[in-house]
């Protein structure tokens, strides 16, 4: 357990990514590689296809649902929709340790593998209201 | 009507903001505060506080319900909830017009009055698979 305040030791940099679930949808998708002037970087879920369209500094994440899993899950429940927002940090261990010892609920009590070679933590929604926030800890940013 | 592409004359920058709608919630408004180290900004709209937590150079924009109006409908209808994306763009009504041209249904036809001083306009949600889209020109974006 951390006994003193361990915030000096990470910091939320700024917006990763926002992500929106839905079933497929060529049409959605081609209007947000025009709107936005990129394509997309695709890569495989547990059940859905993640697409990650850059715009400025952060992403758009579009998760289509393929198969049984979270996106479906959350699809059944509510319908196509924003699923969660990524903020960017520093470094992603010492961060869950911190948010764990100040008593913030933890969906991921440990880093895990995420999209493009991140390392990545979802904060339980109760901690904020509902609103589901994931911490990613891009690739490189830790050495 | 515009007969050649107007791409050119506007472009998005980045990722203005995400918004979420919830009733009053200060644990949640606090929790916020803290992963951020920041304090919001206020402003107020019709039937809703706007709160916006700068993140980078983005924002988390917080969306609270004080009576009826889009915030309170949202509510009512899926309860509290990711609720749009917004998309900084160097100049508003050049974008307008040129996705209008291309079939996009829009729901604010002409800019209008945002906060801090921006002009905004959504985009009808059909537009991209359900995904409500904002377009920001910040202040000061167009002189």
């Amino acid at each position: 357990m951390v006994t003193g305040s361990t915030q000096a030791k990470w910091r939320v940099l700024g917006l990763h990514h926002v992500a929106f679930a839905r079933g497929e949808d060529p049409a959605a998708e081609g209007a947000l590689c025009d709107l936005l002037s990129t394509q997309p970087i695709a890569e495989q879920g547990a059940g859905f296809i993640e697409r990650m369209y850059g715009v400025g500094g952060a992403f758009v994440q579009i998760l289509e649902a393929t198969g049984p899993g979270v996106v479906q899950t959350f699809l059944d429940k509510r319908g196509p929709g924003l699923h969660h927002v990524a903020f960017t940090v520093d470094a992603l261990a010492p961060a869950l340790e911190d948010l764990r010892a100040r008593g913030v609920r933890l969906v991921d009590e440990a880093p895990r593998a995420g999209g493009m070679g991140s390392l990545i933590a979802f904060i339980h929604p109760s901690a904020f209201g509902g609103m589901l926030v994931e911490l990613v800890e891009p690739k490189g940013a830790g050495t």
